[in-house]
């Protein structure tokens, strides 16, 4: 839950002094026709629509196609950069689905309550969110999110879980009450 | 959601041609008092009634013991014949119980949303099927299922599934849109 | 499900001559600032009042700090003695939260389904359960459950599965019917 402060002054970019601004993000587009340009992305542009107007900044964005050690170096890439990265495609399961085999790779630990969210959210939409076999994680103090590639299933699986992931990336800070 | 006229062909053994025909099944009971002719299998055939309703071609059934290396073999073998491979029996939580092991071990991947809707579904008839450990995976093109080993949880668990295999199994031949 | 008569004779220590009790727990407090005295154990006493209650005889309690083979050596240990091992603590995603890859660590298999229920019937509640990553599983004949920290977290998560226990340590014992 962001303060409506620390939404204003990330939305006007207002220097953090010392303190790391946590709400930053990054979009990782996981297909191969987009990263050979033969297609548009949609979802990459409409996941970051989504995170700004939820008070995070993104900082990047990036196209890798469907390959494992590419999707990997992109995730470990941006968690030196930001708390939050987000990816787009490559959850089904296809052959030449990896996005979430990838994830888990370079992720500490697994948050399966998130993922098992997206898909209990997303059966109320469509039956075939269960084929949906995204992932959520932790790399050092950044969370991963994996989200479908379609750019309505992606902005709804991730506006159902948006509301824990200001908490979560505190938890991940050590701003923790009860220990 | 196989279409009616696929149904209507499959079920009157018309020639296929060139295309595999996708909608192929095969079940194997799991169970160390059927294999030992102790017991007479009911849930295999009850399992194997569902999907020839549904449109498949049931090319095969099996008895097995309670022993993953068999399980394992099975499995394997089946692959080769049908695209999907329906398991009876072994997904409790005694020591006995090895299906979902004997299954992860020859898998390429999990989908775990399946599985997860076989137990919420299960859940609001019987407490107890949150202790049913069953899992649904994907070796090569085929998909399989774990079913619990009472002839009516196989029947009722997979028909909260069945409405999403046909999809999946196109997913798994390469039929994508949006890649 | 225990039986009232079965409640009666544990809660009045009855012996139980040749017969194990299987209705034996133990309580593991997990927690940093409780193993170095400065804070106050409230979690394992609610726990362990729930447990009696429920017909438990819980036979002992024990406070480690987050150190995953402290854990795993408390965990290991207790399962000797009882059949039911409850802990409290280590569950979120914080780097300090080890107790569910401690847990995993020492158990023969997992059962997702008792987590998964936690957090469904927890997420009525408030939707940050979705990042407990608490798991239960199975060490010999012994079934382990992962409670969050706070007293309140522990305790209405215990209670949402207590129904169950019964009903699977039978089944861990090996009494079993459709086999």
């Amino acid at each position: 839950m962001s303060s409506s402060t620390t939404d204003a002054s990330l939305k006007t970019s207002a220097p953090k002094a010392s303190a790391p601004a946590i709400l930053t993000a990054a979009v990782i587009t996981v297909s191969d026709s987009c990263a050979r340009g033969e297609r548009k992305d949609l979802s990459g542009p409409a996941v970051a629509e989504v995170l700004k107007e939820a008070g995070f900044r993104v900082v990047a964005t990036q196209i890798v196609p469907d390959d494992s050690m590419q999707i990997q170096n992109a995730l470990v890439h941006f968690a030196i950069e930001v708390r939050f990265i987000v990816t787009t495609g490559g959850t089904g399961i296809a052959a030449r689905d990896v996005t979430p085999e990838a994830t888990e790779a370079i992720c500490d630990r697994l948050i399966d309550g998130i993922a098992e969210r997206m898909r209990l959210e997303g059966a109320k939409k469509t039956s075939f969110a269960a084929l949906s076999r995204g992932v959520c994680g932790v790399h050092d103090k950044s969370l991963i999110l994996n989200l479908p590639g379609s750019p309505r299933g992606a902005v709804e699986s991730l506006e159902v879980v948006l509301d824990l992931i200001p908490h979560a990336l505190n938890l991940l800070e050590g701003h923790t009450e009860h220990k």
